[in-house]
């Protein structure tokens, strides 16, 4: 008995040790985010949608829709700022594609159409509302992941600077889509 | 007693030409859709989200969604074709609105930005399956609404024909977003 209390212990103390192991940047493990340790929600795919947009630049073209947890919905539908913990915001980013077969169809109806639609996903961003743990970020941490995995650090150190100037939306860009 | 019965014989008499009085376009009520009597289904705005897209002619420029019922939503996941009866599909169409705000905050990561965001609604249309129904228009059902009011017969009339090209996808433009 005495030798399996301490086989017990030294597992737990193994443990521990690897627990504590994260490095200072704030990288819990491969799939959370640099500084905030963000992790894709589970069944973000399936939420609802929050709004859609659009974003040319010289170096991208994309589609955009944002979808939103229960408790991100619920905020949005009654106004609610700041945002609650736990809403979670994902948005989704995929490149714009010209649909010639849509295009044909709608030439029709619509003189002069030019339809597109998804293509392939480029990346997607979280926002997780936890007004203690990211205190020092507007209550908000930040993930930013392509193909599942987190971007760099240099890239989430961006995440806040940047929402700061949609302070008084609690650094939340997107509006409800009404309909 | 007899003169309640014979009041009552009364008033079912005019319900029931009332009812009967639906004129021979197909039009059941003001809320539903010529020809097929489709109307909103109500909690729309909450379904998982199929698809986005966009849409630039002489005429409109919108961004799109695409949202689905439960029915369809699986069916899209499963790769259902056809869709299963009681499968809704609703297609949200707002105008397209540069957001200059966006611009200026994604100018510095994004030299040269142009962002769009969705403006007012413009129309919303919904397909119904219902295979027995809509035989003759390869199982759906259409509904073209603006504020909530449904379009004319004429606009109704080329519902079906519009999709026909998407036949092998049973008559569905949209596919489901990959993420």
């Amino acid at each position: 008995m005495k030798r399996i209390v301490l086989m017990m212990v030294a597992v737990t103390a193994v443990v521990a040790t690897v627990a504590s192991s994260s490095p200072v940047s704030g990288r819990m493990d491969e799939a959370a985010s640099p500084i905030y340790g963000v992790t894709i929600p589970p069944g973000y795919r399936d939420w609802k949608m929050i709004a859609v947009a659009q974003l040319k630049t010289d170096k991208v073209d994309q589609l955009r829709a944002q979808l939103g947890n229960e408790i991100a919905i619920k905020a949005y539908k009654e106004g609610t700022i700041p945002f609650p913990d736990g809403s979670i915001i994902v948005a989704l980013h995929w490149t714009r594609v010209a649909s010639e077969d849509n295009d044909k169809v709608l030439a029709g109806p619509f003189p002069g159409a030019q339809s597109f639609v998804v293509g392939s996903p480029v990346n997607m961003q979280v926002m997780v509302k936890d007004s203690k743990k990211y205190a020092a970020t507007g209550g908000w941490g930040f993930g930013d992941f392509k193909d599942g995995k987190p971007a760099d650090e240099a890239m989430h150190k961006a995440c806040f600077s940047c929402h700061e100037p949609a302070k008084d939306r609690d650094f939340v860009f997107t509006r409800y889509a009404p309909f």
